[in-house]
């Protein structure tokens, strides 16, 4: 079994729970009384992985919180990635997609220089795009199939050759999946999608975003990710990690993880 | 006219060329004797920026030569960017397509963090991923539409209710170029596509990767890109930093990237 898949589905088990905790820590919105510290971000992110590292199943930071730092930030996402508990995986959310010799480099900066045990990369510019992530065979590789936003209305769902472009996107992750490490994004506004994309797929594991303040319905991303035993990660960030935004920032985020965890629990 | 627009059309017309120089300065094939230097991507972005700035219109580093290097090398980026001169433009490729309140974020790492005059970002998550590089509107943005890689024909070319993909994404990003600070990336590779697009979208400025290294063919390139007095700038990376790599790296680098300007004059 992949590494990653098999971390991930032992924290699933050990913490009863399908949430990913996406650390998409804004610096713009953090609470107030971290603002004087050194480095606000990283104190941050440390309050809220010790206070749901127990409930949830993934960490995954979003590396335009960081880059919007400067080399600072990329230094307060390390730290944050080694102050990540080793038995729960980091997906690195980084949308990248370049010619073969630059993602060659961009797998560098992401399983070497920041170790994470997963990416997420964009699809548009195909196969030789994706394959240098792929040849780190330990790691793994979420392909952007359906996303959360209002903007996935503009291409992913074009009619073409008789399936909508999406499903091109589906067909081909499947086809290049000869070791066990590629996976697919699918939003959970989209839930019809979640539900065709799985019957086709049942094999890839799905990350699911835009639950929480993207207003997807967890229910149904749970229902549609799951059947056929299909592996699922759910993530929500801003519903967690922003819960309370008061000096019981941490605390906050742990209910509200624990409250996703239980809405879950009751539908299974 | 746009602030980018107008530095890159004057540094063309000053310089005679509509080469961009590439600085994929990958730290695996530098120079030897730079290697053991303190910090060997900047020295050989400094000698390669002082021996082609009076012969190129623009400089473009691609972001994952210098992620792939840590915080260290975002810091290598910075300081290779102060030391080009203002009158040439900077183009961060970059390829980032994420949702509205990400986006945004790496808009901030490009255009305030980096200071960059231009950008390029990835079509596939629509409108809502690309908005927030518009709103500042005295830089520019290069949407990938074709692109010069063989994955390029994975979903490209796909058929879409009557056109290719790529051509939904010419006429999206035409619609909304509102205030002119879009344009498109077309790989030189696809001479034919190049033409296409041109006659399709004779406002928007190409950005053509692709020459030398990639293998795609100069004269089209030029020929097809500036009918209708179209904008172009020809992105060469490898074809010039890596034209030598001895201790003559720099002249070397100067004499490709003339060999380059002296070609195009010929033909046009």
């Amino acid at each position: 079994m992949n590494p990653f898949i098999d971390k991930l589905t032992k924290a699933q088990k050990k913490n009863s729970s399908l949430i990913c905790v996406g650390l998409d820590s804004d610096i713009d919105v953090l609470p107030e009384h971290l603002q004087g510290s050194d480095d606000p971000v990283f104190e941050f992110n440390k309050a809220i992985i010790d206070a749901t590292c127990n409930g949830c199943c993934a960490y995954k930071p979003n590396l335009a919180f960081y880059e919007s730092l400067g080399p600072r930030g990329l230094e307060t996402l390390k730290k944050t990635i080694m102050h990540i508990p080793p038995d729960i995986p980091v997906i690195l959310d980084a949308k990248r997609g370049d010619i073969g010799n630059t993602a060659q480099k961009y797998a560098e900066a992401i399983f070497d220089d920041l170790e994470g045990d997963a990416v997420t990369v964009s699809p548009y510019m195909g196969y030789d795009s994706i394959e240098p992530f792929l040849k780190y065979e330990d790691s793994f590789v979420f392909v952007l199939a359906v996303t959360s936003n209002k903007g996935a209305q503009d291409f992913q769902y074009l009619n073409c050759e008789g399936k909508p472009l999406y499903m091109h996107v589906v067909d081909k992750v499947s086809s290049w999946n000869t070791d066990g490490n590629l996976g697919l994004v699918v939003g959970a506004p989209q839930p019809e999608q979640i539900r065709e994309i799985r019957l086709r797929a049942p094999q890839l594991p799905f990350l699911i975003p835009g639950v929480g303040a993207q207003g997807g319905d967890l229910s149904k991303a749970v229902e549609f990710g799951t059947m056929l035993d299909g592996i699922v990660v759910i993530n929500v960030a801003r519903g967690v990690i922003f819960a309370s935004k008061g000096k019981d920032f941490a605390d906050a985020a742990a209910e509200a993880l624990q409250a996703f965890n239980f809405r879950i629990s009751q539908m299974r």
